[in-house]
């Protein structure tokens, strides 16, 4: 072991208990240890930068789903992208920044054994900058992909609305639909998130979900009136990643054939009663219309295509990128996770651990 | 005008107002009026048989959906099968035997200008009898043939559910799942129907949803019981007419890339609360499984085709038909509807008016 690597220490964030609502303090465990040189065939990654996700407090819950949940004790999952600081694989060197799902750590060390299901893959600076990577590039972006593409199936011409639209997931299916042809109508919390939206990212309309309704009217009557507002011909395509109500009132809105993409839930996650179920589900009858649901793991084959078009529209001027970078490292974890779900951030949630 | 038809009178159920949760008798106006001959180019048809249907509630809401509803004053629509008694149209001679919507009335007068648009079509009692085109090869069939083939795309070896399983829709889609080489499970209430449906109907399994839930278990305990025992390779296909706590039950057991046919929900169609939506409806995210409409309208151009295909397993024994034939007349009508929505007809309820 060389004595530079012998020094360090690796400061992780485990899961210590399931939490019931919004994560608190005590479901997390902050622990230390010594950081070990590769073993044959296998690398140390520096961590740069964690990606923080909705989809994380997903992971934190007991039960099936489309991905085993992180258990208790464990580093808590993470995606991020990280520089390699010694290595014993063939195909990586020291200096090469790579992306993968080191947890929340500071330092990943991929076992030989391991290496090649770890998701690690050497990432080209020249395509997109380091956030960039974790945002339009990384899982977010591909999850917009081949959700929009895939699964939503736009056409030039037709209206796309998207929810959480100015997170990591909205900005990129918003732009792309804008690229593909379609009217884009975005839901977001705030005027600031919705004039970006607009204004930078070139979206027809953005809906202010946290605008005070006007006298008389009940909270989500905003949301509607801005749809019938936006979506004169109506919504072909809703990229749904916020569920309740926002769901429901844009079901009362979609067109026959319409396709529902299901990419998450927001504001459903810290739910500590049952799901709210979309009680305007008929309208998919009524306009035989679909919902259906995605995950970006399905589409890792075809990453690669993705980036390709992707990074050319981030060149190109065409798609622009935002990224809410925070620093504090692996300490400030537990308390930078809770903001995605206050709708606190601005853009891709990303934490710095290391320049 | 002949002597006969001049002395006839057409007695009609009209919608009074609209009705709040289940129809009552306040809701229905009887009517009669003379009946006059058909005029050039039209027909006047005695009506046999009414087809009652759930999606008749619907239809009495006031509201944008695949179809305008019944205007207050207006002869309930429905549709039926009949016999020419007056003919100034070419291709129809007196004594033909037609389907289409005649309304719940005894006459139903096409006028030349309508023949065209009014749905009326001569049937064929050679390849099913009049209540069976009322069942298999009629609406019911239809929905249950292409929600089924289209929409939920069976492959040989999957398991098909259908909710309502011994109802019209559902004794069609799960004898031509098990034709299509599919392990079909029914929910329906009560033993004497889930008896009829495996030992008559021949599917695998049926889950009597009525069944008393055992000691110290809610009243859906019993359907995801029965769904984990009959199910044991999860749920491809679920053919939903039902709605409510049992689309949930079957969300819970769906397979990866699953589809679930949305064709009714005759337990929310009398509520006088919100639709209960599918609070596990994250299970489509979970499973990349799809959640889709059915309107049978969609597919009037390829009824030939279904027709063909339905009365030829009829003809060799591969399916079966159950109609529950109700006399009284049209008087009738409305006590009869409500047999749908607490479940008390026992196969496709059909309302005689004449033989």
């Amino acid at each position: 072991m060389t004595a530079a690597i012998a020094s360090l220490v690796n400061h992780q964030v485990r899961l210590a208990a399931r939490p019931v609502g919004l994560p608190r303090p005590g479901d997390w465990q902050f622990t230390e240890e010594p950081v070990a040189e590769p073993d044959e065939g296998g690398v140390l990654v520096q961590v740069l930068a964690l990606s923080l996700d909705p989809a994380m407090r997903g992971w934190m819950n007991e039960g099936k789903s489309y991905i085993p949940p992180v258990g208790l004790g464990e580093v808590m999952r993470a995606g991020g992208v990280g520089r390699v600081i010694a290595s014993r694989a063939a195909g990586y060197a020291v200096g090469d920044i790579v992306s993968g799902a080191p947890g929340v750590q500071e330092y990943w060390r991929v076992a030989g054994a391991q290496l090649g299901r770890a998701g690690l893959a050497r990432i080209d600076l020249g395509l997109g900058s380091l956030t960039q990577w974790l945002n339009v590039l990384g899982m977010p972006g591909m999850t917009g992909y081949f959700g929009l593409m895939d699964v939503g199936q736009p056409k030039p011409g037709e209206t796309v609305v998207v929810s959480g639209a100015a997170g990591a997931v909205g900005q990129t299916v918003g732009q792309l639909a804008r690229i593909k042809g379609c009217r884009v109508v975005g839901i977001a919390g705030g005027a600031a998130k919705c004039d970006w939206v607009v204004q930078e990212l070139g979206f027809d309309a953005c809906i202010d979900y946290k605008a005070a309704a006007p006298a008389g009217a009940e909270r989500w009557d905003a949301v509607r009136e801005g749809l019938k507002r936006h979506c004169p011909q109506g919504v072909d395509v809703y990229f749904d990643n916020v569920g309740g109500d926002i769901l429901d009132a844009v079901l009362a809105r979609i067109n026959r054939r319409a396709r529902i993409v299901i990419c998450g839930a927001i504001s459903q996650y810290n739910a500590t009663s049952a799901v709210q179920g979309p009680k305007n589900y008929l309208s998919l009858l009524v306009n035989r219309a679909r919902m259906e649901g995605i995950v970006v793991f399905d589409y890792t084959d075809r990453y690669p295509q993705a980036v390709a078009e992707l990074s050319g529209y981030l060149k190109d001027g065409r798609m622009k990128s935002k990224e809410d970078v925070v620093g504090g490292g692996v300490a400030a974890f537990p308390a930078t996770l809770t903001r995605l779900f206050t709708g606190e951030n601005f853009g891709k949630l990303v934490l710095e651990l290391a320049r």
